[in-house]
Protein backbone atom coordinates (compact mmCIF):
# COMPACT_ATOMS: atom_id res chain seq x y z
CA UNK A 1 0.00 0.00 0.00
CA UNK A 2 1.89 3.36 -1.60
CA UNK A 3 0.33 5.32 1.42
CA UNK A 4 1.85 3.70 4.09
CA UNK A 5 4.88 3.07 2.56
CA UNK A 6 4.99 6.66 2.26
CA UNK A 7 4.73 7.29 5.54
CA UNK A 8 6.96 4.76 6.62
CA UNK A 9 9.61 6.39 4.75
CA UNK A 10 8.71 10.10 5.82
CA UNK A 11 7.66 9.65 9.51
CA UNK A 12 9.06 6.26 10.59
CA UNK A 13 12.48 6.06 12.73
CA UNK A 14 14.67 3.21 12.92
CA UNK A 15 15.91 2.23 16.60
CA UNK A 16 19.26 0.04 17.63
CA UNK A 17 17.44 -3.49 17.26
CA UNK A 18 15.53 -3.28 14.15
CA UNK A 19 12.97 -2.00 15.84
CA UNK A 20 10.91 0.78 13.76
CA UNK A 21 9.61 3.53 15.45
CA UNK A 22 5.59 4.27 13.89
CA UNK A 23 4.08 5.84 16.99
CA UNK A 24 3.43 8.74 15.35
CA UNK A 25 0.80 7.29 13.32
CA UNK A 26 0.16 3.96 14.24
CA UNK A 27 0.65 2.53 17.93
CA UNK A 28 0.36 5.88 20.14
CA UNK A 29 -0.80 8.49 17.85
CA UNK A 30 -3.32 6.86 15.30
CA UNK A 31 -3.42 8.63 11.23
CA UNK A 32 -7.59 7.70 11.57
CA UNK A 33 -7.96 8.53 8.01
CA UNK A 34 -5.00 6.13 7.10
CA UNK A 35 -6.05 3.94 8.71
CA UNK A 36 -9.62 3.89 7.51
CA UNK A 37 -7.56 2.94 3.93
CA UNK A 38 -5.76 0.74 5.50
CA UNK A 39 -9.42 -1.27 7.01
CA UNK A 40 -10.97 -0.67 3.12
CA UNK A 41 -7.73 -2.30 1.88
CA UNK A 42 -8.33 -5.60 3.71
CA UNK A 43 -11.83 -5.69 3.20
CA UNK A 44 -11.27 -5.62 -0.74
CA UNK A 45 -8.54 -8.46 -0.06
CA UNK A 46 -11.33 -10.55 1.75
CA UNK A 47 -14.38 -9.53 1.01
CA UNK A 48 -15.51 -13.15 -0.39
CA UNK A 49 -14.45 -14.68 2.49
CA UNK A 50 -17.26 -14.70 4.77
CA UNK A 51 -15.70 -13.13 7.44
CA UNK A 52 -17.90 -13.64 10.71
CA UNK A 53 -15.65 -11.62 13.89
CA UNK A 54 -12.25 -9.87 13.49
CA UNK A 55 -9.65 -10.79 16.02
CA UNK A 56 -6.64 -9.00 17.08
CA UNK A 57 -4.73 -8.38 20.27
CA UNK A 58 -4.53 -5.79 22.73
CA UNK A 59 -3.33 -2.91 22.97
CA UNK A 60 -2.13 -1.70 19.65
CA UNK A 61 -4.28 -4.09 17.33
CA UNK A 62 -7.19 -2.92 18.72
CA UNK A 63 -7.93 0.50 16.09
CA UNK A 64 -7.00 -1.23 13.01
CA UNK A 65 -9.27 -3.71 13.63
CA UNK A 66 -11.92 -1.78 14.17
CA UNK A 67 -10.91 0.09 11.17
CA UNK A 68 -11.50 -3.19 8.86
CA UNK A 69 -14.67 -4.01 10.66
CA UNK A 70 -16.06 -0.83 9.92
CA UNK A 71 -15.68 -2.50 5.98
CA UNK A 72 -17.06 -5.84 6.89
CA UNK A 73 -19.59 -4.81 9.24
CA UNK A 74 -19.04 -7.57 11.87
CA UNK A 75 -17.61 -7.44 15.84
CA UNK A 76 -14.38 -6.93 17.15
CA UNK A 77 -12.72 -9.24 19.36
CA UNK A 78 -9.54 -8.13 21.15
CA UNK A 79 -7.67 -11.24 22.94
CA UNK A 80 -6.51 -9.63 26.32
CA UNK A 81 -3.35 -10.09 27.48
CA UNK A 82 -4.58 -9.91 31.48
CA UNK A 83 -7.85 -11.05 32.86
CA UNK A 84 -9.48 -8.57 34.00
CA UNK A 85 -12.40 -8.49 36.82
CA UNK A 86 -15.35 -9.11 34.20
CA UNK A 87 -13.75 -11.81 32.65
CA UNK A 88 -14.36 -15.21 34.03
CA UNK A 89 -12.69 -18.45 34.12
CA UNK A 90 -14.44 -19.53 30.69
CA UNK A 91 -11.76 -18.45 28.19
CA UNK A 92 -9.72 -19.94 25.67
CA UNK A 93 -6.26 -19.28 26.73
CA UNK A 94 -2.90 -19.47 24.67
CA UNK A 95 0.63 -18.43 25.23
CA UNK A 96 2.50 -15.35 23.58
CA UNK A 97 6.50 -14.84 23.74
CA UNK A 98 7.45 -11.44 23.63
CA UNK A 99 10.95 -10.80 22.35
CA UNK A 100 10.73 -7.39 23.83
CA UNK A 101 9.97 -8.10 26.79
CA UNK A 102 11.50 -11.44 26.73
CA UNK A 103 8.73 -13.41 28.58
CA UNK A 104 5.77 -15.58 28.24
CA UNK A 105 2.10 -13.52 28.49
CA UNK A 106 -0.89 -15.37 28.70
CA UNK A 107 -3.75 -13.77 25.94
CA UNK A 108 -6.78 -15.24 26.57
CA UNK A 109 -10.30 -14.61 25.17
CA UNK A 110 -14.12 -15.50 26.41
CA UNK A 111 -15.33 -18.77 25.40
CA UNK A 112 -18.94 -17.09 24.36
CA UNK A 113 -17.41 -14.92 22.09
CA UNK A 114 -15.57 -17.13 19.67
CA UNK A 115 -17.27 -20.14 18.24
CA UNK A 116 -16.80 -23.41 15.79
CA UNK A 117 -19.21 -20.99 13.76
CA UNK A 118 -16.61 -18.14 13.30
CA UNK A 119 -14.91 -17.27 10.29
CA UNK A 120 -12.15 -14.95 12.00
CA UNK A 121 -10.16 -12.69 9.96
CA UNK A 122 -6.89 -11.81 12.26
CA UNK A 123 -5.99 -8.42 12.26
CA UNK A 124 -2.51 -6.91 13.83
CA UNK A 125 -0.45 -3.96 13.05
CA UNK A 126 2.56 -6.00 13.06
CA UNK A 127 4.32 -8.66 12.10
CA UNK A 128 7.63 -10.04 12.53
CA UNK A 129 8.14 -13.21 14.63
CA UNK A 130 4.54 -14.17 14.37
CA UNK A 131 4.27 -15.19 17.99
CA UNK A 132 1.30 -12.78 19.05
CA UNK A 133 -0.48 -14.50 15.45
CA UNK A 134 0.36 -18.13 16.37
CA UNK A 135 -1.72 -17.27 20.11
CA UNK A 136 -4.56 -16.04 17.81
CA UNK A 137 -4.36 -18.61 15.82
CA UNK A 138 -4.25 -21.37 18.86
CA UNK A 139 -7.04 -19.48 19.81
CA UNK A 140 -9.41 -19.80 17.01
CA UNK A 141 -8.00 -23.44 16.61
CA UNK A 142 -9.50 -24.17 20.09
CA UNK A 143 -12.84 -23.04 19.83
CA UNK A 144 -13.15 -24.56 16.18
CA UNK A 145 -13.18 -21.08 14.46
CA UNK A 146 -11.67 -21.26 10.83
CA UNK A 147 -9.24 -18.54 10.18
CA UNK A 148 -10.00 -17.48 6.92
CA UNK A 149 -7.35 -14.46 6.56
CA UNK A 150 -4.31 -12.48 8.08
CA UNK A 151 -4.15 -8.98 7.69
CA UNK A 152 -1.07 -7.23 8.51
CA UNK A 153 -0.35 -3.21 9.10
CA UNK A 154 3.62 -3.90 8.95
CA UNK A 155 5.48 -6.78 7.73
CA UNK A 156 9.57 -7.23 8.75
CA UNK A 157 10.15 -9.56 6.08
CA UNK A 158 13.27 -10.07 7.02
CA UNK A 159 12.29 -12.15 9.84
CA UNK A 160 10.20 -15.78 10.01
CA UNK A 161 7.04 -15.02 11.07
CA UNK A 162 4.68 -14.33 7.60
CA UNK A 163 6.86 -17.09 6.15
CA UNK A 164 6.26 -19.63 8.11
CA UNK A 165 2.91 -18.55 8.62
CA UNK A 166 2.37 -18.77 4.78
CA UNK A 167 4.05 -21.76 4.80
CA UNK A 168 1.08 -23.16 6.87
CA UNK A 169 -1.11 -22.38 4.54
CA UNK A 170 -2.44 -19.11 5.92
CA UNK A 171 -3.40 -16.01 3.07
CA UNK A 172 -1.16 -13.29 4.87
CA UNK A 173 -1.73 -9.40 3.59
CA UNK A 174 0.33 -7.50 4.67
CA UNK A 175 -0.03 -3.50 3.47
CA UNK A 176 3.95 -2.75 4.07
CA UNK A 177 6.46 -5.29 3.69
CA UNK A 178 10.23 -4.63 5.05
CA UNK A 179 12.90 -5.95 3.16
CA UNK A 180 15.41 -4.57 4.92
CA UNK A 181 16.58 -1.23 6.74
CA UNK A 182 19.52 0.53 4.73
CA UNK A 183 21.01 3.01 5.46
CA UNK A 184 19.42 5.37 3.53
CA UNK A 185 16.26 4.70 4.27
CA UNK A 186 13.36 1.60 4.33
CA UNK A 187 13.70 -0.86 1.59
CA UNK A 188 10.06 -2.20 0.86
CA UNK A 189 10.00 -6.09 -0.82
CA UNK A 190 6.31 -7.18 -2.87
CA UNK A 191 3.40 -9.41 -1.44
CA UNK A 192 3.74 -12.99 -1.96
CA UNK A 193 1.28 -14.34 -4.00
CA UNK A 194 -1.68 -15.75 -2.00
CA UNK A 195 -2.23 -19.32 -1.67
CA UNK A 196 -3.63 -21.22 -4.56
CA UNK A 197 -6.85 -21.80 -3.26
CA UNK A 198 -7.17 -18.07 -2.84
CA UNK A 199 -5.64 -16.66 -5.81
CA UNK A 200 -8.90 -16.02 -7.88
CA UNK A 201 -10.36 -14.02 -4.72
CA UNK A 202 -7.45 -12.01 -3.86
CA UNK A 203 -5.80 -10.52 -7.25
CA UNK B 1 -28.54 7.41 23.94
CA UNK B 2 -31.69 5.12 23.48
CA UNK B 3 -29.64 2.09 21.51
CA UNK B 4 -26.50 1.93 23.85
CA UNK B 5 -29.08 2.23 27.32
CA UNK B 6 -31.29 -0.69 25.75
CA UNK B 7 -28.31 -2.82 24.35
CA UNK B 8 -26.90 -2.81 28.19
CA UNK B 9 -30.54 -3.14 29.58
CA UNK B 10 -30.23 -6.48 27.07
CA UNK B 11 -26.76 -8.22 27.31
CA UNK B 12 -25.07 -6.23 30.54
CA UNK B 13 -24.87 -8.25 33.72
CA UNK B 14 -24.40 -6.84 36.91
CA UNK B 15 -21.57 -8.61 38.98
CA UNK B 16 -20.75 -8.05 42.47
CA UNK B 17 -19.24 -4.41 43.35
CA UNK B 18 -21.85 -2.62 41.10
CA UNK B 19 -19.71 -3.92 38.35
CA UNK B 20 -21.37 -3.88 34.66
CA UNK B 21 -20.06 -6.44 32.69
CA UNK B 22 -20.56 -5.21 28.98
CA UNK B 23 -17.76 -7.05 27.38
CA UNK B 24 -20.10 -8.32 24.81
CA UNK B 25 -20.19 -5.00 22.88
CA UNK B 26 -17.89 -2.92 24.66
CA UNK B 27 -14.29 -3.93 26.22
CA UNK B 28 -13.60 -7.19 24.65
CA UNK B 29 -15.58 -7.74 21.85
CA UNK B 30 -17.00 -4.50 19.91
CA UNK B 31 -20.58 -3.95 18.38
CA UNK B 32 -18.71 -1.90 15.43
CA UNK B 33 -21.92 -0.14 14.13
CA UNK B 34 -22.80 0.62 17.89
CA UNK B 35 -19.36 2.27 17.64
CA UNK B 36 -20.22 4.09 15.09
CA UNK B 37 -23.54 5.56 16.28
CA UNK B 38 -21.68 6.46 19.37
CA UNK B 39 -18.99 8.24 17.20
CA UNK B 40 -21.47 10.30 15.31
CA UNK B 41 -23.15 11.51 18.81
CA UNK B 42 -20.29 12.92 20.09
CA UNK B 43 -19.75 14.45 16.71
CA UNK B 44 -23.30 16.12 16.82
CA UNK B 45 -22.33 17.31 20.69
CA UNK B 46 -18.48 18.70 19.90
CA UNK B 47 -18.59 19.17 16.19
CA UNK B 48 -18.26 23.26 17.07
CA UNK B 49 -15.30 23.22 19.09
CA UNK B 50 -12.69 22.99 16.96
CA UNK B 51 -11.26 19.24 17.89
CA UNK B 52 -8.13 19.15 17.01
CA UNK B 53 -7.13 15.65 18.30
CA UNK B 54 -9.04 12.95 20.53
CA UNK B 55 -7.17 11.87 23.57
CA UNK B 56 -8.02 8.78 25.17
CA UNK B 57 -6.23 5.98 27.48
CA UNK B 58 -5.48 2.05 26.56
CA UNK B 59 -7.24 -0.36 26.27
CA UNK B 60 -11.11 -0.07 26.28
CA UNK B 61 -10.85 3.57 25.71
CA UNK B 62 -9.44 3.32 21.87
CA UNK B 63 -12.18 1.65 19.47
CA UNK B 64 -15.02 4.11 20.75
CA UNK B 65 -11.92 6.84 20.53
CA UNK B 66 -10.88 5.92 16.96
CA UNK B 67 -15.30 5.72 16.16
CA UNK B 68 -15.40 9.63 17.30
CA UNK B 69 -12.04 10.35 15.51
CA UNK B 70 -13.72 8.64 11.69
CA UNK B 71 -15.96 11.53 12.27
CA UNK B 72 -14.02 14.96 13.34
CA UNK B 73 -10.80 13.44 11.17
CA UNK B 74 -8.55 14.34 13.26
CA UNK B 75 -6.00 12.21 14.86
CA UNK B 76 -6.34 9.85 18.09
CA UNK B 77 -3.58 9.73 20.71
CA UNK B 78 -4.03 7.28 23.13
CA UNK B 79 -1.87 7.50 26.40
CA UNK B 80 -0.09 4.62 27.38
CA UNK B 81 -0.14 2.80 30.46
CA UNK B 82 3.31 1.38 30.28
CA UNK B 83 6.50 3.22 29.18
CA UNK B 84 7.12 1.05 25.85
CA UNK B 85 10.51 0.70 23.83
CA UNK B 86 9.74 3.04 21.71
CA UNK B 87 8.65 5.54 23.55
CA UNK B 88 11.49 7.75 24.55
CA UNK B 89 11.90 10.12 28.23
CA UNK B 90 10.13 13.10 26.29
CA UNK B 91 6.88 12.13 27.78
CA UNK B 92 4.30 14.03 29.90
CA UNK B 93 3.53 11.64 32.47
CA UNK B 94 0.43 11.78 35.62
CA UNK B 95 -1.42 9.03 37.70
CA UNK B 96 -4.15 7.36 37.59
CA UNK B 97 -5.72 5.10 41.15
CA UNK B 98 -7.07 1.92 39.90
CA UNK B 99 -9.32 0.93 42.27
CA UNK B 100 -10.09 -2.07 40.53
CA UNK B 101 -6.66 -3.20 40.84
CA UNK B 102 -6.33 -0.92 44.39
CA UNK B 103 -2.65 0.52 42.93
CA UNK B 104 -1.17 3.54 41.04
CA UNK B 105 0.22 3.48 37.42
CA UNK B 106 1.75 5.87 35.51
CA UNK B 107 0.33 6.87 32.19
CA UNK B 108 2.01 8.47 29.76
CA UNK B 109 2.11 10.38 26.04
CA UNK B 110 4.96 11.57 24.04
CA UNK B 111 5.16 15.29 24.75
CA UNK B 112 5.33 16.12 20.64
CA UNK B 113 1.82 14.43 20.09
CA UNK B 114 0.02 16.73 22.48
CA UNK B 115 0.75 20.73 22.24
CA UNK B 116 -0.45 24.03 23.56
CA UNK B 117 -2.25 24.41 19.80
CA UNK B 118 -4.18 20.85 20.47
CA UNK B 119 -8.03 21.20 21.45
CA UNK B 120 -8.42 18.11 22.57
CA UNK B 121 -11.68 15.81 22.60
CA UNK B 122 -11.67 13.21 25.55
CA UNK B 123 -13.28 10.01 25.14
CA UNK B 124 -13.71 7.05 27.48
CA UNK B 125 -15.95 4.05 27.68
CA UNK B 126 -16.54 4.17 31.51
CA UNK B 127 -16.48 7.05 34.16
CA UNK B 128 -16.89 6.19 37.94
CA UNK B 129 -14.31 7.70 40.35
CA UNK B 130 -13.18 9.78 37.49
CA UNK B 131 -9.65 8.83 38.09
CA UNK B 132 -8.07 7.88 34.16
CA UNK B 133 -10.28 11.28 33.48
CA UNK B 134 -8.00 13.24 36.41
CA UNK B 135 -5.00 11.74 34.06
CA UNK B 136 -5.71 12.56 31.23
CA UNK B 137 -6.76 16.09 31.80
CA UNK B 138 -3.46 16.30 33.75
CA UNK B 139 -1.51 15.50 30.24
CA UNK B 140 -3.43 18.53 28.40
CA UNK B 141 -2.40 20.70 31.23
CA UNK B 142 0.82 19.53 31.11
CA UNK B 143 0.89 19.90 27.49
CA UNK B 144 -0.92 23.71 27.39
CA UNK B 145 -3.13 22.31 25.58
CA UNK B 146 -7.32 22.76 26.09
CA UNK B 147 -9.90 20.34 26.56
CA UNK B 148 -13.04 21.08 24.95
CA UNK B 149 -15.01 18.48 25.92
CA UNK B 150 -15.54 14.74 27.12
CA UNK B 151 -17.57 12.23 25.62
CA UNK B 152 -18.25 9.11 28.11
CA UNK B 153 -19.63 5.75 26.79
CA UNK B 154 -21.09 4.62 30.23
CA UNK B 155 -21.27 7.26 33.36
CA UNK B 156 -21.73 5.65 36.21
CA UNK B 157 -23.69 8.61 37.85
CA UNK B 158 -24.11 7.33 41.42
CA UNK B 159 -20.22 7.84 41.88
CA UNK B 160 -18.37 11.61 41.99
CA UNK B 161 -16.77 11.15 38.98
CA UNK B 162 -18.99 12.97 36.31
CA UNK B 163 -20.05 15.18 39.11
CA UNK B 164 -16.65 16.35 39.93
CA UNK B 165 -16.11 17.39 36.13
CA UNK B 166 -18.68 19.12 35.79
CA UNK B 167 -18.63 21.08 38.68
CA UNK B 168 -14.85 22.35 37.38
CA UNK B 169 -16.76 23.46 34.05
CA UNK B 170 -16.18 20.54 31.71
CA UNK B 171 -18.74 19.93 29.47
CA UNK B 172 -18.82 15.88 29.84
CA UNK B 173 -21.24 14.12 27.78
CA UNK B 174 -22.19 10.33 28.56
CA UNK B 175 -24.42 8.45 26.27
CA UNK B 176 -25.51 6.15 29.02
CA UNK B 177 -25.88 7.41 32.66
CA UNK B 178 -26.76 4.87 35.05
CA UNK B 179 -28.45 6.08 38.62
CA UNK B 180 -28.62 2.95 40.24
CA UNK B 181 -28.57 -1.05 39.84
CA UNK B 182 -32.14 -1.76 40.86
CA UNK B 183 -33.26 -5.72 41.60
CA UNK B 184 -35.21 -5.60 38.24
CA UNK B 185 -32.35 -4.35 36.17
CA UNK B 186 -30.29 -0.63 35.11
CA UNK B 187 -32.24 2.37 35.70
CA UNK B 188 -30.33 4.70 33.96
CA UNK B 189 -31.09 8.95 34.22
CA UNK B 190 -31.21 12.20 31.93
CA UNK B 191 -27.51 14.21 30.45
CA UNK B 192 -27.14 17.23 33.43
CA UNK B 193 -27.52 20.51 31.18
CA UNK B 194 -23.95 21.32 29.30
CA UNK B 195 -21.99 24.30 30.98
CA UNK B 196 -23.21 27.59 30.03
CA UNK B 197 -21.08 28.45 27.77
CA UNK B 198 -22.02 25.77 26.30
CA UNK B 199 -25.50 25.30 26.06
CA UNK B 200 -26.61 26.77 22.25
CA UNK B 201 -23.82 24.51 20.80
CA UNK B 202 -24.96 21.08 22.90
CA UNK B 203 -28.75 21.57 22.28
Amino acid sequence: MKKLEEKIRKEGRILPGEILKVDQFINHMIDTDLFVEMGQEYYEVFKDRGVTKILTLEVSGIALAFAAALQFHVPVLFAKKIQSLTLGNDVYKSQVYSYTKQKKNDIVADRNYLTKDDKVLIIDDFLAMGEALSGLIDLCNQAGAEVVGIGIGIEKAFQPGGETMRQKGYHVHSLARIERFAPEGVVFCEQPAAPQKHQRTAQ
